[in-house]
């Protein structure tokens, strides 16, 4: 066996305790910290033995960690975390504001690049798998049309936006896609879908005292870029319901592409997820990708990268030889 | 527009018509040149302006091709074509005697490398695509177990294998998932299942005159290690509802790994199939990748490689930052 993998937990919410799991089922690595904002004393590791400093001891950790994965979120951490850690680790990252990606790889690649480190930005399943599934479909039948739908999931964007509607006192939301608009994309008919076409949006709602439930499934469904363009229902149910029912982190999805060779012969490509925990296939995917950016940078490749720029031996703990033994 | 890809095809069968198909739906790509062992002028090409040569033609063609793809067969062609051309070309091909490709993988490693080329090996969508998802699920997932379904398909080897049987004037064979099986391992249950429970094949024969049905039954049922361990049922058709019916070379199948990420949560990943020709979409799986070896060439990539080498981005003709503003 040689020497384990040394990884580093940067923020310990969902995503950084789906880490803990992850390290956890392989051999290859170690945690060798977590690093948190919160008093390091406060703070329950999975592994008692696993040590947990305050996250201003990382300036100072650079030779103790050989990946650090970046547990924080896309709209506060990121964005400040992810260049200056760059400068200072491997890392690895599940920025998800996909309009903003160019420009948060571009913050990311500079420091990382002086520094002569290996920074793999917007890991995850979307963007992350899903993307390497839309790139890959299209390369292999460039004559067709991809299409990426999402759920049955909870939505965390989504519940919170309903969270805050006045009179509502605790909630979540389901995405789910439309089966009618699934089945014609699996036949390879490349149907134009609109956006209410693909998905249906669900709400379980919990009202506060005297809330008026008409009042607040209005203002729900008619949601400006939340809800409006959806069919959403809402359903009202007790908090107990709703602590009992609806507190599992479900989440999936599928990609398909499907496209002609020729004019005779349709082809269809179908990447489906079924999660019963979002966060902890997350950071599944985040410490699969740490391995590879631990081989990445021993093999001098510096800066910001992606999926699209991993191969898919390098997620492996196997050797290239062994791959080729047993899975091709 | 960078210049284009000059591809070269190899052998001119089904696969090599698919090649065609394949690069004239790549704009990034041409067809340099079809060699054949049958005699030229009696190849006629998709494109009536494509060269068409002697297979001999190659030795002396090493300027005019930046990828051959190598489309012979993995049992006669390939063993003597593939380490040959590799030291001549960077080359494509399908090898797919899953058993054999450490061994030809060693052949075609030698001299790729000595003639700094590019030699991928084994492409395709099993082994290939299927390989890949076996790879990354057990590399996200390794608390799980991995399943390959095929099916519903068309199996040459086993439409063959009926056709020797005394008294068949013609067959074909398909491969049908156990729907009970593939329901239980979507389940998430990681059931074990025997070669009898995942599959069952279905045969279509038209019988010779004379020939005793009952006696062509039993022959084809309890045929060693191609039927005897399934549950096949044989159908007799006419040569008119042979012809009719079943000359497509359908095909497919999925990839299923499921997991535990904790002792609660369960993970599944699928990735499916539906394949109208067989042949033309393995060929466009050898075109995409014909795109990255000559990438690969390009930044000193020498010796046999395989699709666990190869990173998704570089199968598209979209550069990197392309991708991550469109497809991440």
């Amino acid at each position: 066996m040689t020497e384990q993998i040394r990884i580093g937990i940067a923020g310990h919410g969902n995503l950084g305790r789906g880490v803990e799991a992850a390290v956890a089922r392989n051999p290859d690595m170690r945690l060798a910290g977590i690093y948190t904002r919160r008093p390091p004393e406060s703070l329950v590791p999975r592994d008692p033995a696993t040590p947990v400093h305050a996250m201003d001891g990382l300036a100072t950790h650079g030779d103790r960690i050989d990946v650090l994965i970046l547990c924080g979120g896309s709209k506060e951490d990121l964005p400040r975390q992810g260049p200056e850690l760059a400068a200072l680790f491997n890392t690895v990252d599940s920025f998800d504001t996909h309009a903003r990606i160019p420009e948060y790889f571009a913050a990311v690649d500079a420091p990382a690049r002086a520094a002569r480190r290996t920074a793999l930005v917007s890991a995850g399943w979307d963007p992350g798998l899903f993307s390497i599934n839309r790139v890959i479909g299209e390369a292999l039948l460039p004559d067709g049309a991809t299409y990426t739908f999402w759920g049955d999931g909870l939505s965390q964007g989504h519940s919170d936006a309903v969270r805050k509607v006045p009179g509502v006192a605790g909630a979540v939301q389901y995405t789910r896609p439309v089966k009618e608009a699934v089945d014609r994309v699996r036949s390879g008919t490349r149907p134009t879908l609109s956006t209410r076409e693909k998905h249906r949006r669900e709400c379980f709602v919990v009202l506060e005292d005297g809330a008026d439930p008409d009042q607040v499934r209005h203002a729900i469904v008619t949601m400006p870029h939340y809800f409006d363009a959806y069919d959403t229902t809402v359903k009202f149910v007790t908090a107990e319901e709703l602590a009992r029912d609806h507190h599992a982190m479900v989440h999936g999805g599928f990609v398909i592409r499907s496209g002609n060779t020729s004019d005779d012969n349709t082809q269809v490509i179908e990447y489906g997820l079924r999660l019963d925990s979002n966060p902890e296939f997350t950071s599944s995917v985040l410490v699969a990708y740490a391995r590879a950016v631990h081989r990445l940078n021993a093999a001098g490749r510096y800066g910001a990268i992606t999926v699209f720029d991993v191969a898919p031996g390098l997620l492996s703990p196997k050797s290239a030889a062994e791959l080729r033994a047993e899975q091709l």
